[in-house]
């Protein structure tokens, strides 16, 4: 079957359809402007609802009967427990069991210990799976095994996908730390505490079943209800739905690399020379060593200047919640929690405050949080010399990553990526992104162990720095130091031409595709 | 123009339209199954919205025009402020000097404080108006002369008109007493602090457009977000909108007639004599003077019994809140505050917990809390030997009331009616209601100064309660007790064949119609 494709604003080709669905190319950032209205779940009557608020049904077979799941339908989760997730390999045990197939599989994100469900892709169960494909089942997707094609999406993209109508959820699965027989439920207590369940409220809101599963009976009421027993329709009880140690790390570790801590160190003191470090300011930086080492030095800055942040935004670790109990910002607007000590004082900060795509990311919504941040703090696997950057593939062409919040991040008042600028004799910064996830005119730094690269665009960063000491040079600068390094550019990958996935705009149209490697079969 | 009626399953008439739109009689509690989806409101996106999200324009005209108010369009508002609002009447003189017409007005309550949209009817800014009309409007109403015909529905009959599609919301406004220039905001604090803002929060969700009012901005973000900034399109800033008086009482009293503490201690003893005081338990009592005298008696039982309530239902007042804080109870579920200490409360204690419509009392959902708790202590106007009651109009036929939450309460385990068998020599238990505002079906049992009368269906509480000593005795003897006393039933009002109002039933069925009064005109 030949597949029509368009190009897009970025001159990358996009598929006309993809899953039998039409697909929009992307036409610029801002450009697309939705038409219609929202996602419409059916209408609910209490009629048909127990009384007594009891919706406890004895096993995970008698809750998917119940809500009548079917072949072909669409079946959603979330990722809060990350890698210990231990409900969604049972969920689809369960349907191959009644016999049901082809299924769409809709997490907001998958992992490792999904492995087994290549097995239910391989026996029809699963027909695919759109959602970010991390370890062997991005694997099996890149080899081109999966019968439909992926779909990545951004947490922001997601709820404008489930919101906008462009996914329907027949059934959605919330695994839940802790619930009520009603189905109220939090993430913020319980064995399997994973802090917040944002990332199934749109499942929740907009789904025409939902199921939630928790190792963690409370009394009615469990407060805080992060998801609505309202739009439950049933509640299975299992003896464990996530792995602890799996789901939340006990500790979260600053990089010990020489390298990084420059990185992070300059992209500290680019903020503060930039003047965006000043009192009542705001920033993003996740989980990983280098964004905490930036926020290590931050901190020491803003302690030494006496200043605080109105809000900082998780993934919340340690250190964010010791910047939070020390008063070194007002708030933490959170949107995962990363460690036990982020699951804590999400439970018992009441300025740790529980965030949801809808209020952060979406961007078919009037406004969203992520452009009120004076600074976000970013990783990425490669940017090119436009600025353009990439996070799912490596210059290898595999697909690895998700791309979580990070496209709807880069809306930031300044977006900076402080990253290597080559990783194992690769180089990082290059003259064309094999993906693009995140389009150039949006990312204002490049903070690399070589230097700091400003996007010409941002004349005013560019000015307010520029007798700063700091090593400010051309993107185009970095990248021939670094091809001189490594012997050139690197190698371009081969690949079939088949998309095994394509990469959505936080509006819904498409940003570029990925494609199935030659290397792999 | 003639009108077709139908008769609905309780007997009444029910006009086949009303204000154009096709209108279902009341088929039997839980017999209206809806079919369809819910209202979808228009798709929005980011790239129409201030990025740095200062949503904030310079006047109510600016934002009246930003959202693009025409003539018909609906307008809505919240009640929280109750008769202290500053807010709708400015809002209408404005829309009159817009030269804007018809629209409707869609409140969630409105109070005397509203007198001056008489002339808004008037001069023709103002068609006609859905929700409770208390005061001057009703009166206005009642005497024929509104354009089209009151719809009054519960508090979760509103949150089930919006959501089914039934009324569409053109342009919400939504006072708060704190907001952020994003249009976050909340009740629980702020010079006019009302405690939440629930009854706004379906506005919020699927309004066209959303403005947010406020005499108190702070910096973003403003928590809690009651109602959350990505809904909102304008915030105005006003010297003032609400008068805090009369939004809250400083103080609520406990009634001091006689006859009312009897009726109170009754209903306590009732509910221990039929089980239902047990550790654990859950009730909802209102703000009245005889409701609060319950929540006494039952305090004084439940320390003397050594057993706490999981949760209560506020309304809050300083004795729900004091309950709270002695640990007489886990949680306050609360949907509005009635006095300061709620609102403290509120702020303060984080098992007092913000409800909303949705949670607690929409239809149209799968599940609700109201059908959850144990026992609710009510009030009426007039209640039938079939046990059906009114809330809304006298025994004269005077309009006078909103439903409020009072329909939706009545899908408790329990629902007690603590009432006087007559008020100012008028009996309140009579033979057929004015208006049935609650079908009989879901009253068990009403208490009176001279006698408890038990359903008939609710055989388990009659089991329960025979040897408890308790004056129980039939509804009709308490009747024929009444009328003696009186002299007979109560003299019929006169009516002109006129609908000046109907009574929904909290599934958008037509329960009942309001006539015009002939001794009005």
């Amino acid at each position: 079957m030949s597949v029509d494709y368009k190009q897009n604003a970025l001159g990358r080709f996009i598929p006309n359809t993809v899953n039998g669905k039409e697909q929009t190319p992307f036409l610029g950032v801002g450009k697309y402007k939705p038409v219609g209205n929202k996602a419409a779940p059916p209408l609910a009557t209490c009629a048909d609802y127990p009384t007594d608020g009891n919706k406890v049904v004895g096993s995970l077979h008698e809750a998917l009967e119940k809500v009548g799941l079917q072949d072909g339908m669409t079946v959603s989760s979330h990722h809060h427990f990350r890698n210990g997730d231990l409900v969604m390999n049972r969920v689809f045990d369960v349907i191959k069991e009644m016999g049901i197939k082809d299924l769409m599989w809709f997490p907001s994100a998958s992992f490792p210990c999904h492995a087994p469900l290549i097995e239910r892709q391989k026996d029809g169960t699963i027909h695919h799976i759109e959602g970010s494909m991390n370890g062997p089942l991005g694997d099996y997707a890149s080899q081109g095994k999966m019968r439909g094609t992926g779909v990545l999406r951004s947490h922001g993209g997601r709820w404008q996908a489930i919101q906008d109508g462009e996914v329907h959820i027949d059934v959605a699965v919330i695994a839940a730390p802790t619930a009520d027989q009603f189905g109220n439920c939090t993430g913020d207590r319980g064995p399997s505490a994973c802090g917040l369940l944002g990332f199934a409220l749109a499942d929740s809101v907009y789904a025409d079943r939902v199921i939630v599963v928790t190792d963690n009976l409370v009394p009615f009421p469990c407060v805080p209800w992060q998801i609505q027993g309202q739009n439950v329709d049933a509640v299975v009880v299992l003896d464990k739905v996530g792995n602890p140690e799996k789901i939340v790390s006990g500790t979260t570790k600053i990089t010990r690399s020489p390298d990084r801590l420059l990185i992070a160190e300059l992209t500290a003191k680019f903020v503060r020379a930039a003047g965006i470090l000043r009192d009542g300011w705001s920033f993003q930086a996740g989980a990983g060593g280098t964004a905490l080492a930036f926020a290590i030095f931050v901190s020491d800055m803003m302690r030494e200047l006496g200043i605080k942040a109105r809000f900082v935004r998780g993934g919340s670790t340690k250190y964010l919640v010791e910047m939070l109990e020390e008063g070194l910002t007002d708030f933490i607007l959170d949107g995962q929690t990363f460690d036990l000590e982020g699951v804590r004082s999400m439970r018992e900060n009441p300025n740790h405050i529980n965030t949801s795509p809808f209020t952060s990311y979406n961007y078919h919504g009037k406004g969203n949080f992520a452009s009120l941040m004076d600074a976000v703090v970013l990783g990425a696997t490669e940017v090119d010399i436009n600025f353009n950057a990439n996070v799912v593939t490596h210059s290898d062409g595999r697909l690895l990553h998700g791309i979580g919040g990070w496209q709807n991040c880069l809306f930031s008042k300044c977006t900076i990526l402080p990253i290597p600028s080559m990783r194992d004799r690769v180089p990082v910064i290059v003259d064309e992104v094999t993906t693009i996830v995140g389009p150039g005119e949006l990312i204002d730094v490049i903070v690399t162990e070589r230097g700091i690269a400003i996007n010409p665009r941002r004349k005013d960063l560019i000015d307010a720095t520029k007798s700063s000491g700091l090593p400010i040079k051309p993107i185009e600068q970095i990248r021939d130091e670094v091809f001189r390094l490594t012997g050139g550019p690197p190698a371009k990958p081969e690949f079939v031409d088949k998309d095994i996935a394509i990469i959505k705009w936080v509006d819904g149209t498409v940003l570029d595709t990925v494609k199935q490697l030659r290397i792999n079969n």
